[in-house]
């Protein structure tokens, strides 16, 4: 198993729980923290797969991301009273899973040959659009289009991968420094509490 | 004309039937109930087709669903205060077309060979997806994930058609009686008040 | 560069104008406010070429309309409030571009065999989708749901293209009158206030 398989499902993981706690705040039943715990940690690579016309998507190929959404998100369900030890390293989990998705997706696109700007799109909604479709299916504005930083370091690191990708840098090193970026971006983004301009009304 | 082909046509009525009254309760005007009808009765199975990458979805391919969807959108529409006593026996057709819808999504995923788990979740998602997008466009949360055993019926009879369908069962025999699991339970649950337990905040 | 491809990358800017503008009304950050312009551009079209299974979408094969949506957002956030003047011509770029949308959305449908009724929902759906997905992330209930003649102009315009069609009209002048038919029925609505009949609770 490579070490980005594990990073994979590591974030995958941790989107799920995510997902499963934005469900429990919301007051779903079972059925509702189970959907939006597979929703968010596989929606933005399934929504990236239909649009690059590479269906059935990866999460339906590797039966695997599916299987761990669900089990996270039964185990937040039923424990999370007792999981809010978890909640702050979770957040770390949660960083690494943004770098992870935004690599992959980036990259992928890149082996489609898609665009500069496709590219970073794509890969930005692989790490972005799971908790989008979260926070629709919550009745909710998505969090990412009114405060985060969040999506700001998706970019960062997209960006700097597509830039390294056209310089010819070795792929792994490539690959490695876009998701040390977003990693770094979100985690300081935390720290200091960043946020984009809004516009004056 | 097949009994199953029929049978999807009914289901396809009764869901058009209760996207039109979502819309109608909405307030919207002539075309919101229009889209909500037939969002409701053909978003499930178009959704399931564009995961499988057979598109155009089978709504398209066969215009007799968007023509059936439209038809009683209308009806609804313009006679839906003479319509009430139509209400209670719809839940027995909306019934029907659940474990019917639930049938074709599951055998169509089997038939694409895809893994247990996603034969699963394409069967269930066949007939809710639908609903789902109804509830989002009336800017609600979706019905399902908060309090209905409505999509737990649809998961019954999908996990049975797949078993019934691992261990070579007859193909009509398996189709039926995953068809009839998901409408008894549909319609117990109706009866006894049947809910998920929810998280405890 | 032909008319067409003009009008339509007219009709981008205007609408990614508006969806834009709805972003800064919702007192969305800086990146809400790009995403919502580049959605309400391109994702009529993007969905329609998800349902024709023409992946990757148009939006991905010519990188224009996402440069000119982002372009677009980027003035609109940070001179929005020195650009009220433009607020009304802007309607008039608007009904262009949902005229022009119509067109090629319908075009494209028949270039791909689909029958009369999917022709006409494709040719409305590229034209409004893109709204509806804007409204949809705002946490609003679709607009041209609830009060707008905006769909019908679209509809008028489409079902006029494909009878054009079947009759062997000259594609031109087809394309031109389907065009005219949409903006002028538009531009009525928006004069005489026009609205759809709405269902009597």
């Amino acid at each position: 198993m490579s070490l980005l398989y594990l990073l994979d499902l590591i974030g995958t993981a941790a989107f799920a729980a995510s997902g499963a706690w934005a469900g429990i705040r919301r007051r779903m039943d079972l059925l509702g923290v189970l959907v939006l715990g597979v929703v968010t940690a596989t929606g933005g690579g399934t929504l990236r797969d239909i649009l690059l016309g590479d269906v059935p998507p990866f999460s339906f190929k590797d039966e695997t991301y599916l299987y761990i959404s669900i089990a996270v998100s039964l185990v937040v369900f039923f424990w999370h009273r007792r999981m809010e030890f978890i909640q702050h390293p979770l957040l770390y989990f949660d960083a690494v899973g943004l770098g992870t998705f935004v690599v992959i997706g980036t990259s992928k696109a890149l082996a489609f040959e898609t665009g500069f700007l496709v590219a970073v799109v794509l890969g930005v909604m692989t790490a972005t659009a799971g908790g989008v479709i979260r926070d629709v299916l919550s009745n909710q504005v998505p969090l990412i289009l009114r405060k985060e930083v969040y999506a700001s370091a998706c970019i960062a690191g997209a960006v700097l991968l597509v830039l390294l990708h056209r310089l010819d840098a070795p792929p792994t090193l490539a690959a490695l420094s876009a998701a040390v970026v977003v990693i770094a971006v979100r985690l300081l983004a935390i720290h200091f509490n960043w946020a984009l301009p809004r516009a004056k009304e």
